[in-house]
């Protein structure tokens, strides 16, 4: 089985801490592959850049899609999951909502851990279009520049683990998510060492990816999730042309 | 007063719909421009579709938000518009949210009429994450194939009056959205014909935008919608890169 | 176009404060007109107080909303609107949910500025009732004494600010809604001074009442804002009597 | 002890049926008296009609609290009940309110049903605004003219007891209310006719108020329901105005 | 009229407790009996120890249930209730929805004083399955070792008090409950101490299991409140296995 | 890696449909074992029958779990899964909780298909305990007497697919869940029949079981799912008294 992440990123440093945690996590058998973005910013921490990302990951996906079994836009935050569900043949899911999976089955209130203010609001927004707003405890997130992104949880580990103890004792967290490919890895290293269940949003994805790819749900032919109905389209990049023209 | 509405779609015959209804409905002294989008489809109806057509918009906002006093991305759904309203220096808006502000002054429970089947569950998903999941009485849809887009209001103006008279009779809608900008100026047509207030998405957007423009509320210096921080980026185009690189 | 604003409460000081903003952020051609209820309290913070407001404002609107074409309850909570816009021949408004249609273009997390704590309750069932307590971030007030309700403004102006600014840092509003006619104009003297944009009642009430008179979106023939079924009554004052008659 | 239960409307024959009722259904030392409205409509059906009676029944209940143990709003809809429970010096509660109470101890899913099509939408309103809104599985109600307020449970017996059979059915009800003092003791006499518990307002306002008197839970000195607080008034009743002033 | 309550624990003492609340509130001519579990836990505060306290209460009302009018199960959090309202042939309250429900009818917002810190989770579980989410102002709860929980009330009387007021103070509670049959009869010495109104789940359940029994509202014999449908069973208890065969 | 399923009920004819699809669906290398009620009913259909069925589920796994890496309560409607997750020292699970989770990564709206009209309501209460309420587009159910539990699959199964392509067209459902243990396996022996994936609670427990073994997320220590806090008791069974000793 293979599993196609996409980094919706430029950031090459990123897309090696997920090849590495997703690596670790994979069932024996998988093969994982981690796509960098060929176009963006560094790391997305609002709808602007999300929008970018989107459209990114949108062009990766196309041309890469024939070779995977299952694919995970691997942000938090998910940019373009809805969109990649309705036209990819394969399974798609996203760091966000693999992550959310994960914790709706450790406990009831749910916290998750970021790596700067302004991206809290952003996680907000996806968190509740997921429909997980009323589980959310809280979010909480560092308030540090970030030198950089790659180095993140190494530089900043005790204060991210301050945060999810202070999101356990104060906000009612009965699990927590560590949020953010810059952070793959980071639950791993601390297990052991907080006092609910911890969530990592790679390992996540890629377990349900796999999950999804074995038990084979079958493709929506119908309802919001079919291909888009054909239609005119001019100035696309090939292979999105390509993939909307496959429903023909 | 300048107001620039952006068709995310590369439809010319919807923004001739669109530029019509935006002169018939603006204030004495506003100019509007209409532009169309360069990339993407003929028509949104799905998530995927928007995702392209978020990023055809935010290029072409990006270019030429420098001689407007406020922005609409014109097409129901408002691909981009969150994004938009983070970089862009003046007010931005999209037909839906003004839509909604309009009906909300003028009833509660609203009903959305709109041109194709597949095009609701993506609306459903636009409203509830404005907050008006509560207010929504239906969305009802054309179940009929449409030979050319800019036509649309033409040739089904009587199946989509009867689409809105069923919403009145049998979900309690109390105001009527005429969803699309290909259904601009259709409201106004069907004046004193319906038993409820109808509201446009063009007329909404354009009479909104100039609200927003003359009250001047200021611009966010802080929060989700202030200018993303500045971050490394490649790839982009040269406007996208320079509005980014303002907030440094 | 002439815009009728009723204040439900006994105070000419705040009607003035009405007038002045209305006057300012009215359109050119239109003439706002403001009365003062006859009977009733200096300002209205609770339920008990509201009541007796919107049966004042019943008996002005019956008695003048033939020469008008738009009406605005100008003051915040909307006393009596619901009821109103079931028998006003005309678009009728207030001012909290002209507010909140501004604030719903500016941003998703809202905080209203009070002037009395225990108004604070009754705000917050107006703003559910309107379905925004899912975008409210949070509502803050001053706790101090009034000495004249039509000074409030003056006399406090820092301490509003100040309390706009902690909902801005700690609550995470997105919109300031500076609530209440006694504040009427505030927001216009802080221009500039807050992070986020700032919305106020009177201004964004005249300018949604003319968009509505503008755009003419036809009135509820049908549904729960269509005028009452006839039926006996007895001892209510001829202008209202005579409203409940028309629609024999 | 004493309950006071006000109609808010000027309809003797409905009076008549609440007293009937309010006799059969308080405990044993209990008196009932029923007061009817002085000015007003022969029955509220909706918003604009509930300020009219809220105002009525706060006249009323201004005048005669003095001498009362508990006060009951006796229509369904209960105007002005928010109000009064702030100035009343004993427990108020309608009958709405205690209709859900009683429905609450008896099943998740309530269905109501109604006297008239049009006042549906303002039951909803008050349902929701009781925070009811998810326990109601429908609103169902004559599509019939009404002849004479007073008869309509004799003259509609059967089609009500259809419409309740209906929502049991169609709508998943697990308990139905029968909804408006029009049909005060109606539940009586459908005993052991209905597949599911049947609730009648004016019962279970009796009793409840009963209850809250015999309880003895206090009054609130602080928070939203505490007296409004001391401020300038003028032109209001004098029963009113002693009220408002007795918080001084 | 005979009112049965069953405590789901072990504890006698606290079955003392709730019997002398029960007969302080119960009417003229009202017997209460008050059983204790024959096996279980001291006192729940969990989940797993409610499943437990529900089975428990369950046998004991299979074989008490034809000598009661009315049955209340007496212990927040109403273990087992909602099956024992499909089986039972009289009505069946509990503590939990009885304090909501009288609380509902003295104000909107609504907090809760608990016994312990880990008992606040589950009980907000509850209250949102009984649809009282939006209305919880908060839970607050003690942060002592409990010596003996019969003595808890005697022990930790200022420490509950203390907890009232700030949910008074600081979380805006128009009303309180103090939660928990070890608090049985607290609300009653705490009269006039507390600046709002104060209701206790003891003396709630027997008023309204009273009125319940009074009214006669009928019993389900449709939707999900009426028996179980027969089916096989095997090695259950002989009070549970008749309850169950009575359907067949 | 062993995963022990424990089915609540009686019936060893649906223990063998769930160990064959355990074992179709668990991973190489993973053992599945099944364990059958004691005591109980046929097939849980209501809250009573749940609430014995959490009581025999709540023995068997206190007896075995020391051998098991992880649990699933293999009865859609997870009777007694909070309980248990207090008081297990390995990850548990259930089949609606992990339907759910492996539904939510397939599409938005989620339909339900069961075996009984009864079993509705239950299901519909533990899915809104989920926070999965707002994504149900609907149950669709059975309305046939069932002969034998275990071949219900087989004699209806042209029912159950006509049901689910109605929840399609008529529901609006992008995902299909097939609810209950006796269909365990009928999602893959329609595999490519219907238009929407669907999704199947054995197979998703099992995969889900193994995931959280796999990942290792942590026990809880605090919060509302660590062990309940010791405390008297008295009368349990030898296992659940040891495992509620075990917190001391």
């Amino acid at each position: 089985m293979r599993v196609l992440l996409i980094n919706p990123n430029i950031s090459d440093s990123v897309s090696d801490l997920i090849r590495a945690e997703a690596q670790r996590s994979a069932s024996p058998g998988t093969q994982v592959e981690v796509l960098t973005a060929r176009f963006g910013v560094a790391y997305i921490e609002t709808r602007f850049e999300a929008l970018i990302g989107a459209y990114a990951a949108a062009q990766l996906a196309a041309e890469h899609c024939a070779r995977a079994d299952a694919i995970v836009v691997a942000a938090f935050g998910d940019p373009g999951l809805g969109g990649l569900r309705e036209v990819m043949p394969v399974p798609v899911t996203g760091m966000t909502e693999a992550a959310l999976a994960s914790a709706h089955l450790l406990g009831h209130r749910i916290s998750i851990i970021a790596i700067s203010q302004r991206i809290q609001a952003w996680y907000r927004e996806v968190v509740e279009a997921c429909g997980f707003g009323p589980r959310l405890a809280s979010i909480r997130a560092l308030d540090r520049p970030i030198s950089a992104i790659g180095g993140v949880q190494q530089e900043h580990a005790q204060a991210l683990k301050a945060l999810a103890e202070r999101a356990v004792a104060e906000d009612g967290a009965e699990v927590i998510i560590l949020a953010g490919a810059p952070l793959a890895g980071l639950a791993r290293s601390l297990h052991g060492q907080l006092p609910v269940p911890v969530v990592d949003g790679v390992s996540s994805a890629v377990r349900h990816a796999e999950t999804l790819a074995a038990l084979k749900p079958g493709r929506a032919l119908r309802g919001s999730f079919a291909m888009p109905p054909a239609k005119p389209h001019a100035g696309l990049p090939d292979a999105i042309a390509r993939l909307l023209d496959s429903s023909r």
